[in-house]
């Protein structure tokens, strides 16, 4: 007989694997962060007081995807512009830029990027002024810049890089927090996350596995989101390339109607960041398109309700600042990574062959 | 009896494809886009009378992997910084950005793209000097604009972009040359490029349609550059995407070994461009671990021959000037979607889904 009410499914074992356990490890260590807050504070006072208006992001892999995050968060915090700046410019052709006036923010888990490592020293030399931040102080990266920023993160084991990333997409939003005197506000908000994503946690891990299931025999994908989510949109593209061997594409909303769209069909899931916020329907317009190609719709973030024609629901809860949405919705990518990996009988500790710190040029 | 000398195919019937026409259209279209260059030089005189020296890039499908392109000419060239900045921070949650100082170059074939438009104006509005580049002098875009510069593609009816991408590309060579004082050398370069073009297209119809045939049943594909290449690399991706329904994925040589590597597989090929620049290296190192990974290679560009493990070679001869090579390594990518189309049973001019003008939001 059928118990009244079933049971839910046990939480996965930790044991089991190294990334749920970075996975899992998230909330403390965005709490280890926010103890460095008056750091940030201090950096951002230094940017203020030398005029800066112009910042310039580097990092590769999961560091390049949070600096898709820094153009926002400086864009909307203090109003500034913020690019990933071209590391090949001034590394490889020397270009002759002029890098006064601009901050530089190095972003390397490891500090040991080389051509990360060799742009902060160029743009250094050329007027910029370079911070780090990174989870190594005493690192090449660390050692080239003029200021250091700790990502406080802790040893990050498993080779795909989750609590890494969510520090970085924090460290920079609290950085911009505070060149736009709202640093108390942002940290504050960070606060909040962090519990938000320990509630989250559980129910995805099971939610997550069930949706894996559906997705096993999937090899290629695309993952659509704008603004902000744009930086969720590539992370989760990156897990799940090369922790799930899937082909996953990240585009804009509004990449997907400029072409990519032709390419859909019904084995070519769609995975939609919709997050409540002013580009809403414009993640609603491109979720109806890939709908309309006969993709199979997976809808996240704190707006999916408003997506009508999902095939499956993965709502992540809102946080009290807007802004902060992607610390949350990267969270199920990253679930996913994990629970595909084991549906497709690969081991998600051991992406094939990669290794932790990358020091391809 | 076998002759002594193989005849070769006989090149095909232009009537059978519009894309394939507009493919070879392109050096008729770049010598048009020339006969304006004193245009593109008074625009340059404007931009360096006024100081600028942030460009931003705005443009969505193929005019926004020309942006990709132009943020070297002008890193390059002049100097100055590019950027393909953000439509959404300035139309959708009206960032509080200062334009002061900057030019914005809009990028639109037909001028319509509604939010390339809404950016000029607010960009404009906000203190930004504003340039259009497109196909229709009377298009909203060029009425938003201070000034208009004139593609001269002439009317493009193949779905998937051809000759208005390259005209782009060159629009932003010259534009970026003349700041320079430069512009002379390089529409001399770009007079020379339509000879180069107009002699490679029909060895390169023949033997795309037969490379074609090799990837008739992949279903995804990297496609890897970097530098002024990484615009190429885009553009292959989108046509491949659009006219061929192949999930093709645009990766800057590094990107390549910061995780996707990891899903490669024999049926999981990479498009190698590698061009013979201060890049190359870089691209060896790519194209070699793509090759570890037991990836079929195919490699093209003005550095293919440095690559060792290719299993499929596709050369473009050198242009006078390096910058100039994005004009002709995008080419092989359009002849094979042309190609892999037909191979496919997709007709090149019909992709799946898509009109020709795009209103997406």
């Amino acid at each position: 007989m059928e118990p009244a009410v079933a049971e839910p499914a046990p939480r996965p074992d930790v044991s089991e694997s190294v990334l749920l356990r970075e996975i899992r490890e998230q909330p403390a260590a965005l709490t280890r962060l926010l103890e460095h807050r008056a750091e940030y504070a201090s950096v951002a006072r230094i940017l203020r007081a030398r005029g800066v208006d112009l910042v310039r992001l580097v990092g590769h892999g999961s560091s390049d995807n949070a600096a898709s995050y820094g153009v926002y968060a400086f864009g909307l915090l203090p109003g500034w512009t913020a690019l990933r700046d071209s590391i090949s410019l001034a590394v490889y052709y020397e270009a002759k830029t002029d890098f006064g006036g601009s901050c530089v923010v190095g972003l390397s888990q490891s500090g040991q990027t080389p051509d990360v490592v060799a742009y902060v020293e160029r743009a250094r030399a050329r007027g910029a002024f370079t911070v780090a931040i990174t989870n190594e102080a005493g690192s090449p990266l660390a050692e080239a810049s003029e200021v250091v920023l700790p990502l406080a993160a802790g040893p990050e084991q498993a080779i795909a890089a989750t609590k890494t990333y969510t520090a970085q997409v924090a460290a920079l939003a609290l950085l911009a927090g505070y060149t736009a005197e709202f640093g108390q506000r942002i940290a504050e908000g960070i606060e909040h996350v962090t519990e938000l994503v320990s509630e989250l946690l559980p129910g995805l891990e099971r939610r997550l596995s069930e949706v894996a299931v559906a997705l096993a025999f999937v090899g290629r994908m695309f993952v659509i989101g704008r603004g902000p989510e744009f930086a969720t949109v590539r992370e989760i593209s990156l897990k799940l390339l090369e922790t799930c061997r899937v082909a996953a594409a990240p585009l804009t909303a509004t990449d997907l109607a400029h072409g990519p769209v032709a390419a859909l069909d019904g084995l070519f899931p769609v995975w939609t960041i919709a997050s409540d916020d002013p580009l809403l329907p414009a993640v609603q317009e491109a979720a109806a398109r890939a709908h309309s190609a006969g993709a199979t719709l997976f809808v996240s973030g704190t707006g999916a309700a408003a997506i009508p024609d999902g095939d499956y629901y993965i709502p992540v809860p809102k946080p009290g600042l807007s802004l902060l949405t992607p610390l949350l919705s990267v969270v199920p990518g990253q679930v996913l990574s994990w629970a595909l990996a084991r549906a497709k009988g690969l081991d998600p500790d051991q992406p094939h062959g990669l290794t932790k710190v990358t020091l391809a040029r």
